[in-house]
């Protein structure tokens, strides 16, 4: 368990001082995230037109639209996962019945060669 | 492609039109999402007595974390499918192998019988 800290990040050009336990580091990544989305916003006329609370609201919408195609993707990924696994279960039978079988002939290959050398 | 559409959500007891490609469901689940933050948050006193830049700003920050952690989940969900590829492919590798051996022993079973059988 990590300790809480505090950690001041810049966002919109306003210090803010985060306490939680999350690294500095991640903190920072998180309001550089912010901040571009902010900048790209704001070269943006119809969005600056907008009221701020609408212009939040927008923000939030963007943000939270990430989130959920990130979401998305963690589902897919899942679903490969899950076929993946299935894929080597089978395959790992193969393999077992494959080694049964050699393990078959190398003995009827023991008892041939002693049948010929008992002839 | 999909056509253009107008969606209309509710976010903060307000009505945003929203215009692009997501289809209405996906739209009314983001706004959902928005919504119980915010209501999460309102039950918050700390983050209702800070200035309303600062609870945008705190509430942005909140669905990044999500976004955040989503991706820190995909990083981990590919390397866990890379993983699984590779043992595959290792796999696959040993079962060509145990086959080939096979198949050469069938025939070494094969050669002995017709020996035995011409004696």
């Amino acid at each position: 368990m990590t300790a809480k800290t505090d950690t001041e990040v810049i966002i919109g050009g306003k210090v803010y001082t985060l306490s939680g336990y999350e690294s500095e580091e991640y903190l920072q990544r998180v309001a550089s995230y912010i901040n571009n989305k902010q900048n790209e916003y704001g070269k943006v006329d119809s969005f600056k037109r907008q009221p701020i609370d609408t212009q939040n609201t927008l923000m939030q919408l963007n943000i939270a639209d990430d989130y959920f195609k990130a979401k998305k993707q963690i589902s897919a990924l899942e679903e490969e996962l899950r076929q993946k696994e299935q894929e080597l279960y089978n395959l790992k039978h193969d393999l077992v019945s494959a080694q049964i079988k050699l393990d078959n002939a190398e003995k009827r290959i023991r008892e041939l060669q002693e049948k010929s050398g008992s002839v």
